[in-house]
């Protein structure tokens, strides 16, 4: 099924409306996916750059000669069996495809990969066939799957990626010259890593520290445990080293490190949807629907307990609020409980200009119950208070909303679709909200200083 | 708007097909969601057990008056504006409202609450109109909103519940009676709570030592940071106290813990779909469709870091894997990446019976996208696949799903309902699902001691 695999690639790059040439390559010269299929890369009657292989393992060797011949410039090998198998012979099998690329000229890709998403040539990633939009947030994953499922669920949320690569085993080219480049790309301005090794980790730390000084870099450490180093090791060959070398050695370089892969995507998010972000002070809203005390304790004890503040509002902001919504079952200070406002748009409207307003606060963070919002106002009402958020978004105020998932999903990803154009990053949870929210804003106080 | 909110309340009854009899109380008379209404609560020709008050909180003493007159049982008061005002006039009415309730003979729900979910007689929670199946998770929140959330996300993830009640203020029945009377309740078996204060902390405490022993615990404290006790105090009422105090009596008591709403409502999804589970030892098993290497490692990384375990399997569990699975691209030990599968349930099937035999593992978690479920399989195929899960759980074998969320929501709720019926807990990430079974473990390793 490396065959298989093979005509995935091909049927995925047609969908997609790949932007270069296609050629294919069978030794039994059938045609495959409409495409005539050339015998060896050296029979196709043209330049090729980029060779994407997917046939066993111990075939690979030839086809690099070819690849050789033909003078290409890169070949991503999609097929596994080298070194992550952990016996001799993939181990010598890997060797052997690096000493090929070298002496051909080459670079690799993988082995053991999935491969480039590059939009902006409608490259898709994988067997996906998806193309989202052309953005700056570059990312190296040395999972095919994590990355996948982070161009997936990314352009879902609204990420607009420059490049994401799988890096597979990185036996020529590994993690760090993936972000040595994405530092160099000028089309790169936010970069996110899924490292199972460190390569050489003197190299890694010290390009950290370059890379962070310009532009954001988030990196999720995979196999920070026991277990998880010896499933990294089968997976990718990588070796284990200490989760609290990483976590020190991260902070110290200035790189924000991301503990799972809801944090590395929100992280990501939240530094293309804000752009600089240096405060640490929020205003919390909730209540758009229906009470939210509840929500402003949790909220707040999410953000404080990761050192984010919230503190009271300016007197001249509170005694503004009272003037116009009733304080009874309701709460006027910060966090702000707004349900007494009774989602009309227009006093929901006045009440977050003025927090906005408020000299002492940063950021706003509104949690949004779109299932309740659907129930107790029109879907009229409902757009007009996402608007009021959109409006004031445009302005440039910090806006970051909370909306967990519900029984109204498609209204929700609507409102999500929305808020994410208006550059609003939308997350499914108060937790991960500010989790994100801290780590934005560690980043810019720590390179401010 | 508090006749609004009264009349929300009935029509909720109304549409739910609440069990007792419904009257409706109003001063002018007239009929409300086609009910005749009586002037007072006295002149019902009935025995009233249970009343509603949604009316401006300075007007409820003399409703109360009228109460006792009808000798009632309780009265739920949805109505703001008393102790969580922070007014000396709100104080007062609180007061009032608790000697009027002692006077009376009754007691009081609230104020400043929501009321009781009880789907055994159809009483549904709030203005929701939502019924699910009955069932023996009892839940007593502080927020209403909470509350309300739970039983709508409870039901929707396959949580039965027997009892859910909003506490409000809790001026007469406050957090710990509400405990006290679910755990002498034959129809509750596991119980949750939201709280915000401790109330009468000695007694929270010694009760909830006598609870646990007897059925599973678990307690999410509200305001545990300074901002977020600040919102408490104006939500509720509730006076801070210590993060840690509560951290170390709750562990002290044989208490879960829960530090979010996603952990307390993940908690009691696997007490009531596992049942006893005391072991701490998992195999974990990924790439269901397409590679599961990087989930493996963020699996493992995940469960390991909460003090659970991922040991190897016996060899022969691994040389029986090894005998119908190629091992290359795929990762025959645990944690299982069972992508050379291929996703075929047959191979799938066989595999899984052989980890479940296998004497070192108490528990298997499984990672499934149905995403790619759906795209790399049919639909066929992919309910085969989650069959055999549900099979082996029927035999008895403590199976948990995790389900990212993705596109395909419609078949990924579809699946979770499946799973849900078949007593498989649905995660949506893995590290929820890594906490929920860390506090199972944690729980029962306790009290088996």
């Amino acid at each position: 099924d490396g065959e298989k695999s093979g005509n995935r690639f091909l049927d995925s790059l047609i969908k997609a409306g790949f932007k270069g040439k296609i050629y294919s390559i069978s030794h039994t010269g059938e045609e495959i996916s409409g495409l005539t299929s050339y015998p060896t890369v050296s029979s196709i009657p043209d330049v090729v750059d980029y060779v994407i292989i997917s046939i066993p393992a111990q075939l690979t060797p030839d086809v690099l000669d070819d690849c050789a011949r033909k003078k290409v410039k890169a070949v991503q090998i999609f097929t596994a069996g080298f070194r992550e198998a952990g016996t001799l012979d993939g181990r010598q099998l890997e060797d052997e495809i690096v000493m090929r690329a070298r002496q051909g000229g080459f670079r690799i890709i993988g082995p053991n990969c999935i491969g480039v998403y590059n939009p902006a040539i409608n490259m898709p990633y994988g067997p996906s066939g998806l193309i989202g939009e052309v953005g700056a947030v570059a990312v190296v994953s040395q999972s095919g799957g994590h990355a996948g499922k982070l161009v997936a669920g990314g352009i879902a949320r609204g990420i607009h990626f420059s490049k994401v690569v799988s890096s597979g085993n990185g036996c020529d080219l590994e993690g760090t010259d993936y972000l040595e480049y994405f530092a160099s790309d000028p089309k790169t301005e936010i970069i996110g890593a899924y490292l199972e090794g460190a390569g050489d980790g003197h190299r890694l730390f010290t390009l950290a520290r370059e890379i962070a000084c310009q532009k954001p870099l988030v990196i999720w450490k995979g196999g920070r445990t026991r277990a998880g180093a010896s499933a990294a090791a089968s997976h990718t060959g990588a070796l284990a080293s200490s989760d609290i070398t990483w976590t020190t050695a991260l902070r110290q370089v200035g790189a924000v490190k991301a503990g799972s892969f809801e944090e590395l995507t929100d992280t990501l998010l939240i530094f293309q949807q804000l752009g600089k972000f240096t405060g640490n002070s929020l205003a919390i809203i909730s209540g758009l629907a229906d009470g939210g005390g509840g929500d402003s304790v949790a909220a707040a004890d999410a953000c404080l307990s990761l050192g984010l503040e919230v503190p009271p509002f300016a007197s001249s902001t509170k005694s503004l609020l009272e003037s116009f919504i009733p304080s009874r079952g309701s709460i006027l200070h910060n966090p702000l409980d707004i349900s007494q406002a009774m989602s009309n748009p227009e006093t929901i409207k006045r009440a977050v200009e003025h927090v906005a307003k408020d000299p002492g606060i940063n950021l706003i963070m509104v949690i949004e119950y779109v299932d309740e919002l659907t129930q107790f106002a029109t879907w009229q009402d409902a757009e007009a208070i996402n608007d009021c958020f959109i409006a004031l978004r445009k302005q440039g105020k910090p806006i970051v909303m909370v909306l967990p998932p519900g029984l109204a999903e498609d209204k929700r990803a609507q409102v999500e679709r929305e808020l994410a154009q208006a550059r609003i990053p939308v997350f499914p949870s108060l937790e991960r909200a500010a989790k994100a929210i801290a780590n934005i804003s560690w980043y810019y106080n720590f390179h401010s200083k």
